[in-house]
């Protein structure tokens, strides 16, 4: 008999929305893949340079540090001051062996078994099943269409339980690509300073973000080191998925618990992105900017593709992701993404595979594809 | 307030060690640093090569499988059945983003809060830390020094108490270094088939056992898929503990909800040294064992270098590790070892590390220095 926590959860969403896919003919043109997010565009030539360098290195097959190499450290905690506007020091970060372990590892190191997190509803699913596994529960806080799937810090309020030790925020948002505002974010943070909550702020897709003003202001006081945890992916930004850097900012206080949790679990983080990565940070600082205008034009050309459609609805669209609602003739959305993906080439990820209720959405990531591609959703949807 | 798990754990051991022989002045000559279990010697240079050549390119970038890629799988499962005389497919193998994550992911797989799992003890700290944040009881099986620290199955099985769910045996072991017979393993399995346990075997340092026996026959018999978890390591035999690859082989029941585990907590392992480990498997197995008959003198000029010391007690050793008693007249453990780094530059681990009643012992991995180096270690424990 296994934990029960882990028979709790369904097999990982990937790679059964892939076996849909596999089924697919090509009678429509070729597979559009807008499953998992994947940059859409290659690592920089500099980059692929440096990670070889770095792999060759006899420094980087040695142990490193438990919450990573400094000079990364101290480049991150430079960005971070940069794009939001307040202090960050090298010791206020620590790297991850990606996002996905640094949100485990933030989990527990807040919560144990029998205490819960809020999570925003839809949710990434791999919060929900983290959580389900170590024991944790999870309070859904739904996310509303008509409110563009931001959610609502006087409904979470009301939704806390005793129980409750955390309130998860994924912005921009996985699946709905939904923008929280920065009124939103620090109604959020004034709940969890006045709550005793941490406030988890999973930022993976910030560097998508339009506009250069801070995604948020709750960086500028210092204070947020008492309540908050920024969670953050060095994948998307620097097309380096399966090279596993995340990272994580908190305050002393709670850095001292989760270093003992990152040196049971990871160690150290690999050190060969970590030494490509604190060169890329200052240096790629253009390509990225270029990405951006890139996944922003993709974004444009996704909403001008989609919005001429009678019977599609776009209901949030951001950064990485669009959250299409299905035609009110559609069947449930498992049924329609497994026909979409098998018959008509455009393979998407149902709404139940992020949470209850959402039997009627599909996520699409559409910075996975060129413009040409993108182009190209109509027909496949038409034809559904 | 965060998790009370985690509260109870205490910082990382390996760090406030090196706290202590910061402090060193030289006055005995250089550090010997016996602390961290770190291969000696640098990893081969064709293996640096290849990871420079798989780090370089857009593949290594890219996310892979869950479970690992499937050259690596294959290779190692080759290896495997080559090393136990036993049959082993790809299918029952997966990657893991370092072997202390394969702890953490086989021990949520296996064991929720509540549920309990026993260690021989002295035990490997990062495990029971690991348990210990999971919220799953850690039930100490105390191994005795008459016996070499090889746990008995008798008593084990005497312990055992309704919430237990797994027995994880170390072997060779760290810390101590004992080498469990293959009878012992066996009784451990029939233990663990009998009672409807989990047998975790964590076999790190496999590839420094003397001789071409194989390890045991668990893995001959194939109903082993249905009670037993073998974790592995590349760190130590490849000198490749910064590039964080370990494995775990399991039967399929098992790996069915291992792999949830494995999407949630690592996605997929690094590519970079997955792609180089699949050639080094074969490539490099000369090299390996020269590096076995290495590891086997230095832990013959050991023993030999420590035996004729009047107040030390070699307990036991074996591949990488010594276990060695403190003289009567010595401080308990935890001062002796801050002595000996701070003051006569011999860096050791003390045993309250790994466990309760370990405060006569000191951990030495002989594996990390030179012969000449070893020489000078019966100096030191002289000095102080």
């Amino acid at each position: 008999m296994l934990a029960a926590g882990v028979r709790a959860v369904g097999a990982p969403p990937i790679p059964l929305a892939r076996t849909w896919s596999a089924r697919y003919d090509g009678r429509a043109g070729p597979l559009i893949d807008l499953t998992q997010a994947v940059p859409g565009y290659p690592p920089h030539d500099d980059l692929l340079a440096r990670l070889a360098q770095a792999a060759g290195s006899r420094e980087a097959a040695a142990y490193g540090p438990i919450e990573g190499d400094t000079a990364l450290r101290e480049r991150l905690a430079a960005d971070l001051a940069a794009r939001y506007g307040a202090d960050f020091a090298a010791e206020d970060v620590a790297i991850t062996a990606g996002c996905n372990l640094a949100f485990v590892m933030a989990a527990t190191t807040i919560a144990g078994s029998g205490a819960a997190v809020m999570l925003p509803s839809p949710w990434y699913f791999n919060h929900h099943m983290a959580l389900t596994m170590l024991g944790i529960g999870t309070v859904a806080l739904p996310c509303r269409a008509e409110d563009g799937f931001v959610p609502d810090p006087e409904t979470a309020a009301r939704l806390l339980t005793p129980a409750t030790r955390a309130i998860v925020l994924v912005t921009p948002n996985n699946p709905t690509g939904a923008i929280y505002p920065p009124a939103t974010i620090a109604a959020f943070a004034e709940l969890c300073r006045a709550k005793g909550l941490w406030l988890v702020l999973d930022e993976t897709y910030r560097d998508f973000l339009p506009g250069d003003a801070p995604p948020h202001a709750v960086f500028a006081d210092p204070s947020w080191r008492d309540f908050a945890v920024h969670l953050y992916s060095f994948s998307k930004a620097y097309c380096v998925p399966g090279h596993r850097v995340g990272a994580m900012a908190a305050g002393p206080g709670f850095r001292a618990e989760a270093a003992k949790v990152l040196d049971t679990m990871q160690i150290c983080p690999t050190r060969t992105p970590q030494i490509a990565l604190a060169w890329a940070i200052d240096a790629l600082r253009g390509w990225r900017e270029a990405n951006r205008a890139l996944m922003a034009r993709r974004a444009d050309a996704f909403r001008a593709a989609v919005t001429p459609l009678q019977d599609w609805k776009l209901d949030a669209l951001g950064a990485y992701f669009a959250y299409l609602r299905l035609p009110e003739s559609a069947p449930d959305a498992d049924a329609a993404a497994e026909h979409l993906a098998a018959s008509c080439g455009l393979a998407t990820l149902p709404g139940p595979f992020f949470g209850p209720g959402q039997t009627r959405h599909l996520r699409l990531a559409f910075a996975n594809v060129d413009e040409a591609a993108i182009a190209a959703v109509p027909d496949r949807l038409r034809a559904f």
